[in-house]
Formats: structure tokens, sequence, C-alpha cells
């Protein structure tokens, strides 16, 4: 079932190639899913592939080429003219996918490629779906669906399906709309299937109206939370006034589950924009380093911060022992405490108001921590015959920063987010630079006190 | 369309629970989805929310407890009898759902409910899904489905479909089988309905056999990216000699690549386990400890560290100023380092082999990073009018530690994932730790060497 693609088959496939021995080429190939097909093209040249590509069906070609990596599909398509792409690649895709690589393309070729598209609906729909704002329901959807009239019979209903059917790839749900195409209901699949309805039977009277949709301009995060909500492989598009439009399917939900959660993680571990492994090193620097200049002027404001205590330190350079340990532990509970709350407002299993609630919950489970290694420090210090001021300096400092990080961690994405500010942007470097700050004047001004010096 | 739970809903439903006024809870309650009357119960105490359970149609208030926060739904079923939950819940959902909510009982509860169920076949296949091991196709499968045997007419498949449909709630897919249970292929539902197939076509005929499948015990990971490579709403699970044994739908599929996300993102964090900001004090406590402690370990260890280079703060106090920035810039960098190889590896982005490419490429990246750094550092020192060997110190150990922290970030998720550990570890304290001690070592010798001290 699922296909290995082998270093002698890769070899096999690119001397095939090179020589030109289309039948054994399409003997490998035409047995594959157009799934691993593309991932056979990923590991070709942009000019091997275009090879392979131009023996195959057009649908099966066009469906390969939309499982490629995003810069592997440019380079391919560079090579292709306009003709081309409209007639192989364009012509063959659902709406939504064929947006999404129009938007790909440099600007004036998609132009020429929208006017070589056949039907003028389909690059209408194009159009439009290239309108719609990133991020938003809109610009997600496909416009390919099956939809009938409420007072139609279910034989004119059916004879409408079958026609509009042909154009649609996978029919999961057909859609009941008015005369003004405003959304109604759905018609339930399997009633029309398995139960014998009788042919003149208006559909209005088999339309199922309980039905989810959201709005063209809906948030596509709020697609994702609708359809695991309601457990709907598709979901309806509707205009402001109820006109339905288009249909989000359930991979395109995957596709923006899966962008929020790689971004989340990367904003958590200090990488902007969306990278993966396989970017070039300008592009993966340019995500990178300015989270580290970032860290950067954090570490100068902090060097500031201590150069305030240089006389303590020459009094005691131990003091400059442990102020890696304050600063670790105020980031690596800030992140914590700051992490729990970025996933419980993703997931919204934060419930609206309860700031002051959620605030004392993490204050006890702070204190917890604090306590616990606060005692486990003084216990390690007073062992190893650290000087006693030294020893609570550490531990007070220790406890204090605890509870402060996390109180800060979580307050900080939540006002973000009260102010519609990303909340994972405070678990980045950002946090753990002023919990950093705090935590070391905290310990210093500690010691002097301990130390009997004026602070 | 959507619903929104206000205050003043709630308080009225909570007075009409308490007077018992059911006409008007059902009068609320009833024209809501069940997901909303999920939303609502957890609002409701485990009373009050039984109360308006006991209202409702057995399938939707078995709907509606599926839609439950796990600790939620744990309570509300501690309240009810065994012969209720068998009778209104579990037999009215399907058999994945069912093996959840059993595995949430005691065992002795879930072994009397299992005894109660009056469809011996229910029981069988919920016993048959709690057998899996959790994190296995098998374990996220449901045993509903709709098959048909290949040397069926099409007048007998759809007389069968129709019988099996009634016990299905979403029909999306119907499957070919062969004597010996054995998946054929899958029957286009489309054709069925909207092409005029002779009733005496044999099924084997109209099969469509380009069908993808898992396995029973393949891992759920795996589930995740084989439906998101082929774009299926529904995978068929087979058993390892091939017969049809269960099916796994897109919800299920979504429910797993919220959980992976959210362990990922949480191992970033520093938490372990899967919490989430509704959990107890002690259950947060507990998954937050561990990780501070491995800090507090790792941060002793750096004190003892710095210890070994009393002598030299003792020289020059201000080397203590720049600590936290050699430290903080070692750990972001290998953070960063580590999440891209770590979401590599999940997304299967990284192709097999090449750590050597992989390493080079960081090292230019790096590169540019540390050579960035290391002079905007520098610049500041010397503007400030710092002395020469600590400016130098600082620049030198900030450039070195950069470039370890990319290599050591790169290689410990790449070894981990070599030797069947998650490599979501190395994005912890564990990474931070080590770059830490790593880069102050550089950082103290660098000094020694400039100051003019013997190393």
């Amino acid at each position: 079932m699922s296909f290995e693609l082998t270093k002698s088959l890769l070899e096999r496939l690119q001397d095939d190639v090179e020589e030109g021995r289309d039948s054994d080429i399409l003997s490998v190939v035409s047995e594959l899913h157009p799934a691993d097909i593309g991932g056979v093209l990923d590991r070709l040249s942009p000019d091997e592939a275009r090879y392979v590509l131009r023996l195959l069906e057009p649908e099966t070609a066009a469906e390969a080429i939309l499982e490629l990596d995003e810069d592997v599909r440019e380079k391919l398509l560079e090579g292709l003219t306009s003709q081309e792409i409209a007639e192989k690649v364009i012509e063959n895709i659902e709406s939504d996918d064929a947006a999404l690589v129009m938007s790909e393309l440099p600007e004036d070729k998609a132009k020429e490629v929208l006017d070589l598209l056949e039907d003028a609906e389909q690059a209408d729909d194009i159009e439009e779906l290239l309108g719609y704002e990133d991020g938003t329901a809109g610009a997600i959807m496909g416009k390919e669906l099956v939809k009938v009239r409420s007072d139609w019979t279910v034989a004119r209903a059916i004879l409408e399906m079958r026609r509009q059917a042909e154009e649609v790839d996978q029919v999961y749900t057909v859609y009941v709309v008015d005369k003004d195409e405003r959304l109604l209901g759905i018609l339930p699949l399997k009633q029309l299937l398995f139960s014998a309805e009788s042919t003149r039977t208006l559909i209005k009277h088999i339309c199922d109206e309980d039905v989810v949709s959201v709005k063209v301009d809906d948030d596509a995060e709020d697609v994702v939370s609708t359809m695991k909500k309601y457990d709907v492989v598709v979901l309806p598009v509707v205009t402001e006034d109820g006109r339905l439009t288009g249909r989000i399917t359930f991979d395109d939900v995957m596709d923006v589950m899966e962008e929020e959660a790689e971004k989340d993680y990367q904003m958590a571990s200090g990488i902007s924009g969306s990278v993966d492994s396989d970017d070039k090193v300008l592009r993966l620097t340019r995500a990178r380093l300015p989270w580290l200049l970032i860290g950067l002027v954090g570490g100068i404001l902090v060097a500031n911060v201590i150069s305030l205590y240089e006389e303590q330190l020459r009094i005691d350079p131990k003091l400059a022992f442990f102020i890696p340990l304050i600063a670790a532990m105020g980031g690596n509970v800030g992140v914590q405490s700051s992490a729990i709350i970025v996933q419980g407002l993703a997931n919204r299993t934060i419930a609206t108001g309860g700031i002051v609630a959620r605030l004392m919950k993490e204050l006890s489970v702070a204190l917890l921590n604090a306590l616990v290694c606060g005692a486990l420090i003084l216990v390690y210090n007073l062992t190893i015959g650290s000087a006693q001021p030294l020893s609570f300096t550490v531990s007070i400092a220790l406890f204090t920063v605890i509870i402060f990080a996390a109180l800060f961690g979580t307050l900080t994405p939540l006002l973000l987010d009260r102010v519609k500010v990303d909340p994972a942007l405070a678990t980045g470097p950002f946090i753990t630079t002023l919990n950093d700050i705090f935590g070391l004047i905290v310990y210093f001004v500690v010691g002097r006190l301990l130390y009997g010096m004026p602070w």
C-alpha cells in the first residue's frame, strides 16, 4: 500500500529519463498514487521532473504537483509555459488548490494563465479566492460543491446533482439553498441512497436544517475549532448575507492545524516566520537572527543590571556562581507558565474572564515549586559548606524569582491576548530576558541585605 | 449557527434545574447541537448536569457527554449507575467513543457496563478496541463500517448496505471485501448514486482497487501522515493478514494531531505529561517540577564550573556581568536549532541520511549569526569603554558558543531519534544546561588567555 522510494529505483528512473525510455518510466510511475509520484518528483531535478510530468495523464500530473514542497513546485513551474500550466495543471485541480498554485506564480505569469483558462467560471472562481485575505475562511475554501434548491423535487435534484457531481472530485455533502442561494440545510446522502423517497417529494421536506456554517471573513482558526467541535468533514462557507459561496474540507483544516502548531512551536523556540529544515541558509538566518538580537540586547541590559552590583561581587565573587542558576530558573518557570496559558488560549479551554482565578492557581503551583527548589538549594549550599549569607541569598532569591516568573508568565500572554497580539510572543526570549533582569535584581538586593550592606 | 452561552442564560438554567422546570430547560437545550449542550454541561455542577442529561433523548445526551472534558465527564459518570451508562451512553455512541468512555471508568464498573450491554456484538467490539495498545491505529479506530462482498450484485449490495447503514452514523465510504473479509477496494458512492449501473453488475467490476489502508499495529502518527498524504476522510484498518477490521475517521486523526502538537509544544516549554490550564494544582506541579529540578541540578553544575574560575572573578569582577548573556545566547541558539530538527523529524521533511549535510547547513546559519552577534557586542563594549581583554573575551566566547550550541542542538535530536528516544526531549532544559556549561567554560578559558593568565 505505502510506497518507499529506494535509492536504486531513483537512479534507475534518472537513467530512464536521460535515455528517454518513456515506457520504462511509465511502468514505474503510473502504478503510483499521485501523492507518491509527488514524493518521487521531489527527489528529481526540475528538468527530470518536468520530463516525467509531461508523460503523465494531466489529472495525475496536476495532483502530483500539488504534493510537492512549495519551493520545489515553484522551480518546476518556472520551466513550464503559461499554456502548459493552464491546461495541464490548473484546469485539472480544484479551485482552492488552483488559487494556491496561482498565488505562487509571478504576477504577470499568473495573469497570463488566468486568461488562458478555457472555463470562464473557473477563472472567476480562482480570482475570487485570490481576493480573500490570508488566514480567513475565504482564503482556504474551495468553490466546488453540489447544491440543490429546496423547491425542487427529488427527481430533479438527482438529475442536477448528477450534472454537478461531474465537476466535483468527492461528494460528501449536498447543500440545500433557496432561490437566492441562501443556505438552508443539507440533504442527507444516506437517506437519498438507502431509503426509497418518492421522486416527487420536495427537497425541503427531506432537508436537514441542522447545518453548521462559517462566514467568508471568519478566521481560519475559528474554522478549525468549528470543524473540530461539530465533527463535520466539510464546512459550508456563506457570505455576510447567508448565500452559500464555498466549502472547506477536512484536509484544508488539517493543513491549517499543522501550520498553527508549527507557528506556536517555532515562536516558543525563538524562530520567526514559517521555516523548515529544508529552507535555504539565508532564509533560516533571517528567521532566527532577530530573536538572537533580542536576546543580545537583553543580555546587555542584564550586564548593566549586574554592573550596578560590582562592589558586591568584589566583596564576594562567589555570588557570581549562582547568577546562571537564578537567571535560568526564572526563564524556565516563565516559559512553563506562559506555555500553559498560550495553549489554553489556543484550545479555548480558558474560559472568558477569570484572570484572577487563573493567577491564584498559578500562584499555588509556583509556591509549591518555589518551596521545593528553594529548600533543596539551601540544603545543597549548607551541605557543601557555603557561607550562610550566600546560602540564604540564593534560596530567598530563587524562591522570589519562581513566584514572580510564574505570575509574570501567566499575566503577559493573557494581556497580549486582550490587546489582540499573538500571546505566543510571550513565550520567546522576551519573557526570559525580563525574568533574568528581575531575578538578578532580587538576587543582588537580597545579597546586599544579608551581607549587611546598605541597598 | 454558533451558540454563545451567556452568564444570564446559565443562571436561568441553573434556576430551572433547582426548581425542576423541565419544560423550560428543554426549551433552551433541545434546540442546541450536542456539542453546544456539552459546552453548557461543562459549566454546570455534576448534579445539575445529570439532571439536564436525564431529560434529553439518549442519543443527544450521549453525544453531549462525549463533548465534555475528560475530568468533567468522569465526575458526571460517577453519579450514574452502570445500567444508565450502558443504556443511555454506551449503546448510543460509536465503538471508538464507547471504548474511550469505558477506559475512563473504574475497572469493575466498566466490566459491569460491558455485561449490561444488550448488543453482544457491540460488547465484543468495545472489548477488542480496549485491547489495543495506546498510540496504535487499533486504539483510535472504530468498528462501524459498511462493507460489501466483491461477488455480490449491485442489487444485493444495496440491500445489504441499507441494512448496515442503519447502525452507522455517517457513511463516507463503502468497502469491498472478499469472502475471507480481506480488503479489496472501495465502492465509489458517487458512481452508485449518480450513474445507473445495472443492478445485476457484480461489485468486483465497479470496485475501485486504489485504496490506501493502515494496519492495526501501525503507529497513530503514521496514520496521521497517511491521511494527510492521501487526503482521505476515512482510512480502513486491516489486520496483519489483510482482513478489514475497522476504520479511522478524520476527527480521530484531528485529535491525534492536536495531542502530538501539544506534547511537542509542552516538551519544548519544559512541561511533562499532557496537562492543560484547567488541571488541578498538584497535577500541574507534578508536570512542571521535574523539569525545574533538572534545571536546578544544571544550575548547580554551572555554579561548580564557575567556581573553578573564582580567582579570575576576583581579578576582574566585570567578567560576571556577561555570564547571563553567554549562557542565554547558548540556550537560545541550541533551542532554535533543535526545534527545527524536531519539527523536521515530526513532518518527515528531513530525508533519511544526510546528517553531515544537515550539520554543514546549520554551521553556515550559525556562522552568520555568530559573526553578527559577536561583532555587535564587540562594538558595544568598545563604545562604552570596556577594557580590551574583557571586550574580546565576550565576543570570542559568544562566537564560539553560538557555533557550538547550533551543532549540539542539531546533533542531539538527530541522535535521540536514531536511538528511538523522542527527539523533542532535546529541546527542554537539557540542552540549555549543557550549552550553559560549555559556554561558560569557553568564556572563562578565553578570559584567562586574554588576561594573560595560565589556563
